[in-house]
């Protein structure tokens, strides 16, 4: 025996959501059937909602339902600063740290071949219309520091190296409140090189 | 910054499916926004499919967009032998460690007078309909080893004493104070194979 067709289907539709295997898939759905069909009502219009109308702000390419998001159409930013992610959750993440002022622009992804992802499929005409329009001094290549996060970076860079914009990536180092026993060595090597005169402020 | 009102409605109606955090909604409504739109789509079109559909079996109470359930419709279940459970999880869990070829009544909980759930909210006139057909033999409480789970073995036990049925337990061999969902099958088997009498000690 199984769950009839339909529950077998919910669950089964449940395991496209990240980490859910077939034991939290089953957990998902007696708990929407048993408890909380309101609930699971309104989890399936707002999803449906969402994916029709949520898409890229026509000029940060963030994931909006506006044409120009809220970032962008905010008059307190400074425009002379761009960040470059690979995401909208990246994004979120350099904001909730705080500090940054400047304005976004969202990659979607990195550069790869391979998978047929050029530079158009990551917006980078949009980019480069955007640092041509003159008003961006500095922009940060606050990509992933992975091998295609890096790559997408160099390839970014010399694609706006004719606009005269300063170019900057994020500071390599030990992260913050971690132990150094648990660094890889390419980030240990990566903060040795980058060591900086010490300071007791 | 937050993400856009309906990037943020939908993070928060992630929220409903147990287990499902604040980090983890955002991954989960970043992941169908940006990568899986097709089974997102599918998804909200078989959560409100399901919460439309599905309803008790009018026979067992289980989980079924059926009137009557695949497993009440067989004609290889033994009509003497009826399992009563606290839920289609629970059901399933002992379907899955094998050796019941009986039939199945799933209460959707247990009694729970402070919160309002009375024998009819749980379907035992149903249960007791299903008794005084005459056909069953033996009622297994595989209620949840747990105080609320034991209090509404006893109560059936009570309703059912006139009609001379012959009344079990799971054997204790499951964990007190656990859940049947998750007790692993060859316990559930043993547990089956040894069933005891049911006393109102």
């Amino acid at each position: 025996m199984r769950f009839s067709p339909l529950v077998e289907q919910l669950m089964e539709a449940f395991r496209v959501l990240p980490g859910v295997g077939p034991k939290t898939a089953q957990r998902m759905a007696m708990h929407l059937l048993e408890r909380e069909r309101p609930g699971g009502q309104r989890l399936a219009a707002v999803i449906q909602q969402a994916i029709e109308e949520v898409g890229y702000c026509q000029r940060c390419r963030t994931l909006t339902e506006a044409e120009i998001c809220a970032l962008c159409e905010s008059a307190r930013r400074n425009d002379a600063l761009l960040c470059v992610v690979e995401s909208p959750a990246d994004q979120l993440a350099i904001e909730e740290a705080g500090g940054f002022k400047g304005r976004y622009f969202v990659l979607h992804g990195h550069l790869s071949p391979l998978d047929g992802i050029g530079p158009e499929s990551i917006g980078l005409d949009l980019l480069e219309a955007r640092v041509a329009e003159g008003l961006v001094e500095e922009v940060v290549l606050a990509t992933n520091p992975t091998i295609e996060g890096e790559a997408t970076a160099h390839y970014i860079a010399s694609q706006l190296s004719e606009y005269g914009v300063k170019l900057s990536r994020l500071a390599y180092g030990v992260p913050m409140g971690g132990e150094l026993e648990y660094v890889d060595g390419g980030t240990l090597s990566r903060a040795f090189n980058g060591r900086l005169p010490f300071t007791s402020e």
